[in-house]
């Protein structure tokens, strides 16, 4: 049995050096892991000293996880390499959860997509918020259905109808705190078995959420007309993702002949379904914009998503997803035990703020903010030398475009340059799973957040970077 | 080849016609799934029309799903029992999702944890929420961080310091819109290769949600003291999910002996860990707190939720999850992409009610609240010839307790009977999974809806139901 000298007790109590000789011995392999300790009565007995102090001792050693008992068995030695000793500030997660704010000594982010604070329309949202808050204090209390407040599904349906010609019913609309959100019902809907395929290049999130969630995805590769069918056979993908209206982030719009390519691709074979991300579809500057996928589908397969981050707030999070009649009767019977993720008091406000016209005066008032960017930053790449080495793509479509750059030099050493001096410069190469395929020193020009009076400087940055 | 009879055209276009023609024949077998229709030159010359015609003909019935095309292959007829003919009204969709308040001829609705509107305290947070949107323009439009708004974290910090005696880093607490939203993430933290064990009887969201994500439960049963271990080591559980300081819904709190126990089971084998729901902690009615299991864990196998829904309001979805340090760490590498699920709006609308002492005084207020109508309610029984007939239980405990009926009569008869007269009871067998566990007569009383003007009669009803 176990042994201690209580003569080098020094000023602690008796449990507490009994708890340190126990500690120290088992620390020290010298009591091994599973071993069973003496039985209470018997070591306070051996060793001379109240049960009460043996128990007191047992008693932190458990506390800390040194030992365990089990029932009517006793007491047992932990395995040490199991258990962190101490509880340790967590510096790594304190580094690396900066807030995603913009730093300070930034000319132009053309990375970032956060909303500008001139551009949300803070009075009238907020005085939406004070009505909805003096009108329906007693709806603003009962539980939202799983789906969402009808008021704001109804409103939605109508904002679809007036902006996409799409006629659907506000039941088959879900709500939810993002798109990511979505992604991960829409699993639980759709089931596991089924193989994703993702656009490449394409945008990388849905491929993290697919990957988190443990459900298999497939990257597709696309020609001039968008992802290609006969590649989703060959991959054997079950559900894809696509963004037809505006992909991202070539901005390429898929032409009407694979739209129904793709369609005639699901309705071939019964499981199948095509998720189509029309996140940006209010933000596009000139031309008709092509009928949704949704609306043009027959059988079933479309399941539409779109989000307000992009229109009004990236901090408000509200997305939506219109569900096909099938797997609208999975959602209800299998999911709607879930509660809606977006607060009743922000469900309410958007709702009032699209119902008496605020959300269309908005989405003009942003469309012609961002389009007056996007022609000062023309304009001044335009009237400068850099014009004679850059091309510019898909300008019309969303808050960004393409800028090619003839050069000799490597497009790492392009960002660096602009980096350093102050321009973030996100290539397209980086949407590219399959890097063999990607170009090199074409860039995704995210002009949302770029600043008037830096704008000249900017170019010039850009020509000696690229360029010089 | 095939071959139709213009004669019949009647009023339609070419196209149309055709069109039909082809339709009918796929729904009428005479064209089979799989087989190839003509090519669009040599149908048009076989039937003497313009092949502009057949193109005609052709996309609608690719619109319509009837017929696909494959790459440079042609056109083949699909299958149309995997297509829904016409998009039919959702009239069963509608049905099922009725609004989730309470119906008007209610005397007493024992069974809804619904916020009674005078309950939640609305003028102190819309006067916050007014301030914050005068206050923070700037801040309400930078992205959150994934896990949350740090000003928030810090206040939640404060309060489990208050209230619980946690001493937690704000770094390592995440917000999210509802547990069930938390739940989700955390299966993608520890991995679907985990048991989850759950208290049976008890709570049935977590097992819909672990269903609903294709990760393996067992239920495991329960003694006096709470979960028992034993049967953890019997399942193979590796995650075990409880509410040790408030059971749901039998009320009974865990001793400090089988906290041990379940923090030594933690402790004995690596990936092990607990989550500890504290969903109402802080409306215990009276009796010093025990600690929670995560303030007592020092092997850091402890992940403690909890959540505003039920002590601020169940319609502002906000909830926290306080993770292990290891746990923290896999949450920030792997799950950081996430954007957080709760609006800026709110977020910083809840951190200021909390620093400022609002929130305190709200559950100070809402603990009475309670208390009176609990008190009320058990004065009316104990006056009442009911009592000779019922045992209360677990009544210092959240907002409900238990009843049980000393009666012949069987359990759903009464309910029959007492739903009939208004008033709607949950027995108390609903929460178990084994049902042959279950016990007969128990009644959850949850009272936070309950009318003081309707006390009486409600007794009067459960007698007549019970006992008569």
């Amino acid at each position: 049995m176990l042994t201690y000298n209580f003569a080098n007790i020094g000023s602690d109590s008796m449990y507490e050096f009994l708890y340190k000789c126990i500690k120290n011995d088992i620390l020290a392999g010298k009591i091994k892991a599973g071993e069973k300790l003496p039985s209470k009565r018997s070591f306070a007995k051996n060793l001379g000293i109240s049960v009460i102090t043996v128990e007191g001792a047992y008693g932190l050693l458990m506390a800390e996880g040194y030992i365990y008992s089990l029932p009517k068995k006793g007491f047992y030695a932990a395995d040490i390499n199991t258990l962190p000793m101490i509880k340790t500030k967590s510096a790594r997660s304190r580094a690396q959860e900066k807030p995603l704010n913009k730093s300070a000594n930034v000319l132009a982010d053309f990375t970032s997509n956060q909303t500008e604070t001139e551009v949300f329309p803070f009075t009238v949202w907020t005085k939406t918020m004070r009505e909805i808050m003096a009108d329906k204090q007693k709806e603003l209390m009962a539980n939202s259905p799983s789906g969402g407040i009808m008021e704001l599904r109804r409103s939605i349906a109508g904002h679809l109808s007036d902006f996409r010609a799409m006629n659907v019913e506000p039941e088959r609309i879900i709500i939810g705190a993002g798109t990511e959100y979505l992604y991960g019902l829409l699993i639980q809907i759709l089931g596991k078995e089924n193989v994703y395929g993702l656009e490449d290049p394409g945008y990388q999130k849905p491929y993290k959420i697919y990957k988190s969630m443990g459900v298999s995805s497939e990257f597709i590769s696309m020609d001039e007309y968008g992802i290609r069918t006969q590649a989703l056979e060959e991959k054997e993908v079950t559900v894809v993702h696509t963004s037809p209206s505006h992909h991202f982030p070539t901005g390429a719009v898929m032409p009407i002949s694979r739209r129904y390519e793709l369609l005639g691709w699901a309705s071939r074979k019964p499981g199948r379904y095509i998720i189509e991300d029309d996140y940006d579809s209010e933000l596009r500057m000139s031309g008709r914009p092509l009928p949704t996928l949704q609306s043009i589908d027959v059988s079933d397969r479309v399941i539409y998503m779109n989000t307000f981050t992009k229109t009004l707030c990236s901090t408000v999070r509200i997305s939506y997803m219109v569900l096909p009649e099938a797997l609208a009767e999975k959602y209800y019977e299998n999911l709607s035990f879930y509660s809606c993720t977006v607060s009743n008091f922000e469900q309410y406000t958007l709702a009032r703020f699209i119902e008496n016209g605020s959300f269309e005066k908005h989405i003009n008032r942003l469309r012609n903010y961002y389009q007056e960017k996007r022609d000062a930053l023309l304009a001044a790449i335009g009237s400068h030398e850099l014009y004679r080495h850059v091309s510019i793509y898909e300008k019309e479509s969303g808050v960004h475009f393409l800028l090619k750059a003839e050069t000799e030099k490597k497009e790492a050493d392009i960002i660096q340059a602009a980096g350093r001096a102050g321009v973030r410069l996100n290539p397209l190469s980086a949407y590219y799973f399959d890097k063999s395929q990607a170009p090199e020193n074409i860039y995704v020009i995210n002009y949302s957040s770029l600043k008037e009076e830096n704008i000249k400087k900017t170019v010039e940055v850009l020509y000696e970077a690229m360029i010089l």
